[in-house]
């Protein structure tokens, strides 16, 4: 068989299996005959643990398979067919997931999330993009007014209504919003009644970030549903969707299954997390993953390089010369982010839960 | 029976009836017994006569009911089920149809059409919008760069492809593309195969402006699709849809129904634009329009006021002083554009196929 | 232009213009200047004609462009994204629109609708279908027992759940509920809370049936939503929606527009619908097809053809000798209908608004 | 945690986990860092192994993560908007999918598949269905008479195109086409340019069946695509699909992941079906529940139960009387399949590639 390149990775964060303790109650459990599509007692068992951690012991808990297959079916869920969802221009339903959200027929409503693009202002002048901790990050003040417009607008029946706010915590950017952020959003949100959507698909990593005041208890009282991410965090696969405030549909099974989202062996995603969150599994692994960015930031810096983003969780971004880069490929798999200018290339290095001091070590001696 | 206002109308150019010689054959064939769906003489009459003036014989004509439905429904036919439709900002299908291309399940990849905004060029800065005649139009360069930007990017298979261009001409600011621009966006479309649709909603305007230089001819020949309305320009309701390089789909008929946009009594369509195109009488009443905006402009200047964007069409958009307007209001109505300050507001007055000198008269009275 | 075939027709009910009273109103009218998408003084005064004369004073009146749109925008507004639409076999949403209802993302549950077909009881053994005035309607017994299967099954939440139910009256074959028979199955449906909704296509030739005891009141007190349809009687196009148990979306103008069904000059369509519903117009120019009807029936009769259906409405279906057909189709079009075998046809003929004494006669000579 | 029951269970195929081989693979892989949506080399390296086995060298395959999923995804690709997929009105499309199909656009039009139901033959007559081994099956002449029908209709651009053809094979209830019947329904499907989709969810214990004369290899030939289900035989979760004559669509990854079909670690899909085709190992684990199928039946029959369906696979269908099943069931889960009279349950057993000779003894006990 073809081989993957010995290189070492460090182009996503999930580029690995689960955590040993998956794969071994997995095979433990492999002969016991368990009833499907998330009927089960271990989806069950994980469903009261995660309502436990949130504080949230009315919230109803799903078990889906994959990140934008979970976007997709929870917008569809909360927005009816006139409106669409509010989201960052650089959010993954905007950007990044082939149209899945106008497949199921909602526009994607952008604000925008880059500080400097399309800001005139006298610090942003011609950049395209500033080094910031705000990169990726919806503000409420517009939030409120892009519902403001709407609502002022006399033809606002011929518009698409927002329905929905959808932010991403961490963003794809790596970057966070603050309690007081957040507070802020969801005040918005409650306002105008719109139904605040987390896409937690890396939220380990943002909740044990050295620089976050926002805890899953906050999470789970400010936003009406949020997902848990388990692909990226520890999990073969698997995002584990908490509605907070209310399932908003009467019957989530069959609307689950037409987004192909419905597993039949359900209790693999429950047995996952039911791992994930026994003894601060999650919390512990996703830790790690932060730890080992700080050592590779302190490295990067330490040799000179330039970071393209303020990131204070498991996503790096940096600025390289091309030649340099050039010779970085021949040891390291990393992720393309964006050319800058002609000579330069930003690139993404992501550290996750299983990342070693070693792998540090050994990317380093490349840089 | 509540009456209409009796205030003089400048809202749109929607609001009267049908040429009187639409009405006149109406009522002539009004016991022939026609066979539906667009099968009748009088659909093919219409058609040859579109085909003629377009010196574009192998064309295919269909006849539709509405704006947005022809959007809708052309825009369904060019994309697959993984492309969207790339769009000015400020286009109709981008701001004003409800979100009917994403109930489509298409996602529209919106181009800068407003210089100024988001333009940190010297002149531009801080402005919201600047008088200008280029409002609501795209550039060929920017097209060519949203698409090489897409085909740059190593995980465009997780984008949505950019699959058809939408341009409007006039477009929904009264502005107008130079056939040298029209040449450039149709040779980006060329090269990356991407066929482009032109809504001529208001075509009749466009082509009769007196600062024009394409022709129907000119449109035949550079777009794969375009429509001459006819709700606006004439007619009770209806769009003629040309498509001059072949129909995209095997089978046009379902896919129209589908889209409601199948009338069972066709010929009313037919029989309309056949008038229409009888004797230049579409171009005539065109004409009208234009020049009762050029009276209406000319006095407007006179008197002082700001016109907002530099229109060659039948749409002129004036700055009005908020407390001027609650008068004028008393006896006109108008359209509101939208507030650039808190004490001004931007209208719009429409020109229209009947409009009369006594009307413009009327009108500035009250200015 | 290539000249209508001389023959006459009887092949569908859609062949011919408007009532002249109705292209009287359009001339009239053409130079007021009037606002669009149905919110003029005209389509307020047809609403409360209507209203008036279903006495349903809170009834919601909307006034959509034609048939096929009419059943795709009502029934996306009643149904939950996993439920489906309960209809007869033969109904038109299940048979005759090309996939509308399931473009918006809809199954049709379809019931028996033809007696003797799948009816292996004695009389009906063999047969593909009996003579009768049942067919092309569903009975309530079959729609309960539909419901109850479908909740009785365990795995109902992988099915499509019963979200509506669609009746045509007169239905496709021109046959006609009872009063007994539509109580029966609006009682089904409320015990179930199913929304019903009757397709009133041609509504006006079945409350004018010498064999009808229902009456336009009866139908807006026993459904919650039905249609009186236009474009099959006396008008250009257009059908009246009647919310008689209030609108079941928020903001149905988004949704109608989405469908392509929103009219930008609304009023042409309100304006039909006062003239039809002025002084009992609409009921006799109805009752005229009916008495047409009968002519032609019983010259049928009088001449020994064979009834294909018992229709007590205008439409009449004819089981003929090929031979004798295709000398008939010299002089007379007709709607053809299936070949129940290799030697014969069934034909459709209907009449109309405007079909005349002199009309049967001519086509009573061919016969 | 709540335990499941300690019953031994028939209910379902898809209540164990995977083989352990399986298991292993994923331990020994968990922490290389592989290349994701399904761009590594354990997908590659199965899919070769697939097409090798298929005798199909130019096939395409892809893994997907479940059945409804891939049911919606292929057909979604295979059919044009306008089109709709024959399928048995048994067949999982039709019956068990939550409206996935319709969800995505289409209808399934669907065939008789229970002999004796709507049949009026002497021997059918009053039966709900018959004892057969044809349950669940198209016929190649309903296929050819409902193309031919729709195409012989005047109106059939106003109704839904038969676009593609699905079937299951093993069928829902357990039943196999032969390899003379599926050359017909080919035959059929070449005939009128209709891909062939053949849902093999269960394929394993088809081609494993003592009763079959059918290979993957005639399959692959017949059939324009199909899949090899991994759920329900062996796998934790996967779906191979393999388009045997090209893949219809240009792009398929954006289509796969609009349906969220498409996994971020694609090679736990590539690394369970390289697990199941090399040695062997899929076709000796179904050839297990084939042989733990026929030790049920001769133990039923021995016993003198009655068998509703002649199923040569995995699944049986029994007879039960209430009060019987009421004792059962307080041993052994079953899955519920109808009831055909009010003191009679039909109960589907099914054995899965894990059933051992001692379930089927502990199950006897009980029976």
């Amino acid at each position: 068989m073809q081989k993957m390149s010995d290189k070492i990775s460090f182009s996503s964060d999930y580029t690995k299996g689960a955590h040993p303790s998956i794969l071994k109650r997995l095979a433990e459990t492999n002969f016991e005959q368990i009833d499907g599509y998330g009927t089960d007692p271990y989806c069950k068992s994980a469903a009261e643990k995660i309502k436990k951690l949130c504080d949230a012991p009315d919230a109803d808990v799903f078990f889906l398979v994959g990140g934008t297959q979970t976007n997709q079916t929870i917008i569809d869920m909360l927005l009816k067919p006139y409106e669409g969802v509010v989201a960052a221009q650089t959010g993954h339903v905007a950007a990044h997931e082939a149209g899945a959200i106008e497949f199921s027929g909602h526009k994607v409503l952008t604000l925008p999330s880059i500080p400097g693009d399309g800001d005139c202002s006298e610090d942003n002048r011609g950049k395209k993009a500033v080094y910031s901790d705000q990169v990726g990050k919806i503000k409420a003040t517009d939030l409120k007014a892009l519902v403001d417009t709407f609502y002022a607008d006399d033809n606002h029946e011929h518009m698409v209504f927002p329905g929905a706010v959808y932010i991403s915590h961490p963003t794809e950017y790596g970057t966070l919003y603050s309690r007081k952020e957040l507070q802020e959003i969801s005040d918005v949100c409650r306002e105008y009644h719109l139904p605040l959507f987390l896409d937690g698909a890396r939220l380990g990593y943002g909740l044990m970030s050295k620089r976050t005041d926002v805890t899953i208890q906050d999470i789970a009282k400010l936003v009406d549903v949020f997902y848990i991410g388990g692909t990226k965090v520890g999990a073969l696969f698997g995002e584990a969707v908490v509605f907070t405030k209310g399932v908003p549909v009467g019957h989530p099974v069959p609307i689950i299954k037409q987004h192909g989202a419905l597993l039949a062996k359900g209790w693999l995603l429950g047995l996952q997390f039911d791992t994930l969150f026994t003894d601060n599994l999650y919390m512990d692994i996703s830790k790690n993953a932060i730890e080992m960015a700080h050592l590779l930031r302190e490295g990067l810096e330490s040799k000179g390089y330039q970071m393209y983003i303020d990131s204070p969780t498991n996503q790096q971004f940096i600025v390289m010369d091309d030649d340099k880069l050039s010779q970085l490929s021949e040891h390291v798999r990393y992720g393309f982010w964006e050319k800058p200018d002609e000579s330069h290339t930003v690139i993404r290095l992501a550290t996750d839960w299983a990342t070693t001091k070693e792998d540090i070590d050994t990317l380093m001696q490349y840089l």
